[in-house]
């Protein structure tokens, strides 16, 4: 599944130790670097890949064409995307994007993750608790505002981070004043550009429809990240405002008969991270300390959620969200890592970095202005390296408890918003505040025995991995054993309760110092740490690797201009391809699934989990059209945060959704590969046939086809 | 699929550069060398692994479930396996392996592999043209006196060779002349056992039933040794003896029910040829030099089909059984070399024979005997290596040219046996002059203007890669263009006519000497080089080799004993397994496939070819159960040679039937990896379900069920 792990906005302590888009520098990776061909790249829609489409395709899309698909496209907050497909506001998206905001609403008596979700009238449509969702409207250029800045601060490059920093936070506040429009700066091209965009955001999203959660990812874990697939991985929103269902000016007609074969499709989401810029020194950190390092800290958490969910039934059903989107990440990073430890794609992204350093050195400005970048990232390397152990187990979000990302989040809170905004720490910024305080506010359930037992194993696993002393440890036990320090936490605190967590916020940084809420004094301890942590890094590492990342994006421009598209930012992108199979097992995989495969792929299995047919459609065999296309797979170049995107023909129709992308595209993190990377999607005729003849929502596809007339 | 490429009686000229099984020599090879653990091992009948089946599986087959096995076991001359399957002599085999015959009888107006064959009743049986089987019904170890005859001989090793193969020449020919029974000395452990294997044969062999071409090889060469598979690769003969239907004394019941998922199963065939005792230097020699050439050669000869194939639905029909075996061989072949080019793979088989070496090194009186053969090994691969070249391409059977065959046997046939039996080449001793002679006047068709362009092709192939000047070049083209020296030979000749064939055959060597038909002119050219070079090998390479693995066969016996089964020589081998799925493609394949899938994969494509439904197929989807089984995979170690061998159950019933390896179990010839090493087979209840409602066999499943009752 492509979704990303976490928003963009999750608080220093939660964020992915593995390099990010903005904070990687630009580098020569062989099929990136020099100008794109085949289907590669994740376009932005200010510089779409005309002159590739033209000369490939024949393809010419018009402004009014690439608007229209821009403003039916939309970022979910939850980690994917989707699109607006009827006049009356309905959003499709995935099943697995839904999910979070599915097992909120659900209890054990209704649980419509397991069982699915219909609603019978729109008065019954059930409010997502916590979602919030974007269209991009507007986008400016400026990187000669942020740039001046930067170099208005002087040779240290310390400084320098801050002053752009500040120039961004000042950047956003004005915008969100002058047009109180939600807005972020975005950095492309390693700092080459900073772009302003500009959001409608909603957070009035109601659930329409889901199917049960077999349907939607059936073949489980183990069919996950590959093709051939057989999953109606859907879900449709309806977006209100005001209490009333929004009419968006721009929705995506639903074309019923879907895409075929060797058909020009185009993807309009929003990819979350690539590293295909990134330097040797850092795939070779990532490969050798921090995704094995990240790989570990997962599987243990996913077997201590196992251990939980054996409890029973309604154990495994707290659990299943959890566990669904580790194993989703563990296989997507193990896929990734395996990529790096492929001897000969590290041998000619050697070779293309190499031939860059070579160019750039060849003019003697170019030299003098970037020839040292390479050197002091990777420098930055070996300091993260030295200390990549406490960089990653300094931590209490990545337990997974949900109470401890609630604690630390409000102790940072009212100490960061006292401060001027472009001295925040992320996800505190004025800019992100509602988003921020959604999330702190939210009402989603907490299961205190599941986190109880998250909380013991993490305290473990961290008094196991951090040596005798380590400042951190000493600071979540208190003393205690980590069963002990766990239940002691959870036990006494009322942080689980939404009201609580407000009355602490509006109390501010002295009801937080006073508070003897014991989650809350474990997040007074562990603060300190996190902001030292957070610190040595910005110094030691992500200053120096921003500053050089601008020196070789300014290299990169210099030397191939803007023919390439820029690293994946979780912001809208363009994407091309062809609807095609690829060649697998020695053999051909299809372009197509149907859904006698579905039937197939279940029997394989005597019908045993997680290969068993969901019962409405076991029952629904002979009513169905078996050879009505199910799965899809195209030359698309996507990558998690993609999932929910919509898939859309020349007409800009929508033939399909996003929700995978095969194994042999997990690598596309670091390079793309028109002959194996692909996008796995549901098709719309799929899609269309389960509504109609399993899940009885004619309706919905009345209102969908309608648009087709009305649109 | 797993038919071998020729009969292990093929004149030299044509047979396999790759060394053979009794050529080859022992080494130490991780999982073979060492106790076999495991389902591994392909083993003889007078030694089963009656201890592992205990320990493994707690089954304890009686002598007479062995002996029951056996006898209904079939030898299929064309290269592949069989067994009895009714009291009228039925006899079960894959398609493909009688493709051969089935391309004899056709014609373009009835053509049976296009349309598939049902005889309406047994009169209407279609004899095969040229069909020999064997059933192995006598044992005998006669270790003893062809080791004598060899020490007899003195310390020379060419010397010990003639002389070992003069003692097997006359222990066959007493057996013959005593018995009357067709037999074969089967050399086992590399020269470590000789047994006498006396048969029972039959050449009156009918087609009683064949499916359409495309419903026994849906999914043509891309799915070729691969699984998930959707084939119903199966052929009815009838066995016939005395002009009447014969009454085996043994044939498998056929339980409709078939294999289950983790069954216990049991392989009963004819593996044709393994390398896991080969030394290190006899692998790198075929992964750099043998192999490469090899496929050069087929890949060649498979362009120049393709292209007469293209002229028109005749020529196609004509090309199209070449096409269908070489494209096997070339898939298999590439298997193989890409296990050989597996760089883990290689440094295994290094550790283990520097293991075996150091064990035998230890014990002086091992080092003393066997210490040096390795070395032999490696110098006779490197003389081997210095004329690889002229021993791969001096050959006119290599073009794929029927004629060619025929002519040289007969110009090597008049030679031959006016010698004493123990000096002449493979293929012309007393023992097999039957099966040459039955080879020799075959009737089977012969297309001119195919013979012309193979020959042509290959010509040219010859005159582009030997050196100038070279002798073989000379004597086929006479002086001509590749293209003229074709038209010349096959134009002017009769070798075409099987009469003109025997004529010459009893005209004796004046006939031949003084025949002025061109094709009978060129093999008197190539002959004397074809010896020359047949000479050189049998001096320098294998009369070391096979001295060598003798010794290496013997240090084998002395460390390990007889707790490993011995090479493949297509000869009766025992498998056992289970039924189990494996990893692939980042999840699992499963233990089988149905008929839904079948619909499936078709579907996927669009109903384009190779994945095409037979139009029987496609007109009976409303009458199938589509959940019945189709086919399954289980861990039976098997090989080349081992198609059409039946698969049983514990009450050696006939459940399945064994057609293919999946693409992982190429790299068997070296190493077997039960994690995901697979037999492929046809489900005994997806053959019945098809006989019954796609191809109105009734009858035929009545008489095979009516085995059930009766047996």
């Amino acid at each position: 599944m492509l979704t990303i792990t976490r928003r963009a906005t999750a608080p220093a302590s939660l964020s992915s130790l593995v390099h990010r888009g903005t904070l990687a520098v630009l580098a020569v990776l062989g099929l990136s670097a020099a100008p794109a061909f085949a289907d590669e790249g994740m376009w932005t829609y200010d510089n779409p890949p005309l002159k590739l489409l033209k000369e490939r395709y024949g393809f010419e899309p018009s402004q009014a064409w690439l608007d229209h698909l821009r403003l039916s496209s939309v970022r979910i907050n939850d980690g994917g995307s989707g699109s607006f497909v009827s006049a009356d506001g309905l959003l499709l998206t995935n099943h697995h994007v839904a999910l979070g905001q599915l097992s909120k609403v659900s209890t054990a008596e209704r649980d419509y993750v397991k069982g699915g979700f219909l609603a019978p009238t729109r008065q019954d449509e059930i409010p997502c608790p916590d979602l919030e969702i974007n269209v991009l409207e507007v986008m400016q250029d400026v990187t000669a505002r942020v740039q001046a800045a930067a170099s208005a601060a002087g040779d240290d490059t310390s400084k320098q981070l801050a002053a752009r920093k500040a120039e961004i936070a000042k950047i956003q506040k004005e915008t969100k004043d002058s047009t109180g429009r939600d807005c972020q700066v975005v950095t492309l091209y390693q700092g080459g550009e900073y772009w302003l965009y500009g959001y409608k955001k909603f957070t009035d999203v109601r659930i329409a429809f889901a199917p049960e959660f077999q349907a939607a990812f059936f073949g489980g874990d183990p069919d996950n990240f590959t093709f051939p697939r057989y999953c109606v991985d859907m879900t449709l929103f309806r977006v209100y405002e005001n209490g009333q269902p929004y009419h968006p000016a721009h929705y995506l007609k639903w074309n019923s008969a879907g895409a075929n074969a060797d058909d020009l499709v185009f993807v309009s989401g929003h990819p979350g991270n690539t590293e295909r810029l990134s330097t040797l020194a850092q795939l070779e950190l990532a490969r050798d300390v921090l995704l094995p390092l990240q790989l570990q800290s997962l599987q243990r958490r996913h077997a201590s959620l196992e251990r939980y969910a054996g409890h029973g039934e309604e154990q495994a059903r707290q659990a299943n969200d959890q566990i669904f989107s580790i194993e989703n990440t563990v296989k997507a990073l193990t896929g990734r890592l395996q990529g790096l430890q492929d001897a000969k794609l590290m041998a000619k992204k050697a070779a293309d970095e190499k031939d860059f350093r070579a160019k750039v050195a060849a003019k003697p400005e170019w030299a003098q202005a970037y020839g040292s970048a390479w050197d002091t990232i990777a420098q930055a390397q070996d300091k993260l390296r030295s200390r990549a152990n406490e960089s990653t187990l300094w931590s209490v979000g990545r337990s997974g408890s949900r109470l401890a990302t609630h604690a630390v989040r409000i102790v940072q809170y009212v100490a960061e918003v006292a401060k001027p905004d472009g001295e925040r720490l992320p996800g505190y910024h004025d800019a992100e505040l509602e988003s921020t305080r959604m999330a702190m506010f939210s009402p989603a359930p907490i299961y205190p025995e599941m986190e109880t037992a998250l909380l013991a194993d993490w305290f473990a696993f961290q008094k196991e991995n951090l040596p005798a002393g380590d400042p951190f440890v000493a600071a979540v036990l208190d003393g205690k054993t980590p069963e002990e320090a766990a239940r002691a936490v959870v036990g006494g605190s009322k942080v689980g309760d939404p009201e609580f967590r407000k009355s602490l916020v509006e109390g501010g940084a002295t009801a937080v110092a006073d508070s003897k809420d014991p989650f809350i004094a474990l997040a007074r301890r562990v603060d300190p740490l996190l902001r030292q942590m957070f610190k040595w890094r910005e110094d030691e590492v992500e200053s120096k690797t921003t500053a050089a990342g601008e020196k070789i994006g300014a290299a990169r421009f210099a030397v191939y201009g803007k023919s390439v598209s820029p690293d994946a930012t979780f912001t809208l992108r363009l994407s091309y391809g062809t609807v095609r199979g690829y060649p697998y097992n020695s053999t051909l995989a299809p372009p197509k699934t149907t859904m006698f495969g579905l039937f197939e792929r279940s029997a394989q299995f005597d019908d045993k989990s997680p290969f068993d047919l969901a019962p409405r459609w076991k029952a629904a065999e002979k009513a169905l059209d078996l050879s009505t296309p199910m799965d899809f797979v195209c030359t698309t170049d996507i990558i998690g945060g993609n999932s929910g995107s919509p898939v859309v023909n020349r007409a800009g129709e929508l033939v399909g959704l996003v929700f995978d992308g095969n194994i042999e595209s997990l690598v596309g993190d670091y390079v793309y590969d028109e002959a194996s990377n692909r996008t796995v999607a549901v098709h719309s005729a799929g899609m269309t046939e389960a509504m109609v003849k399993i899940y009885g929502a004619g309706t919905l596809v009345e209102e969908l086809l309608g648009a087709n007339r009305g649109g």
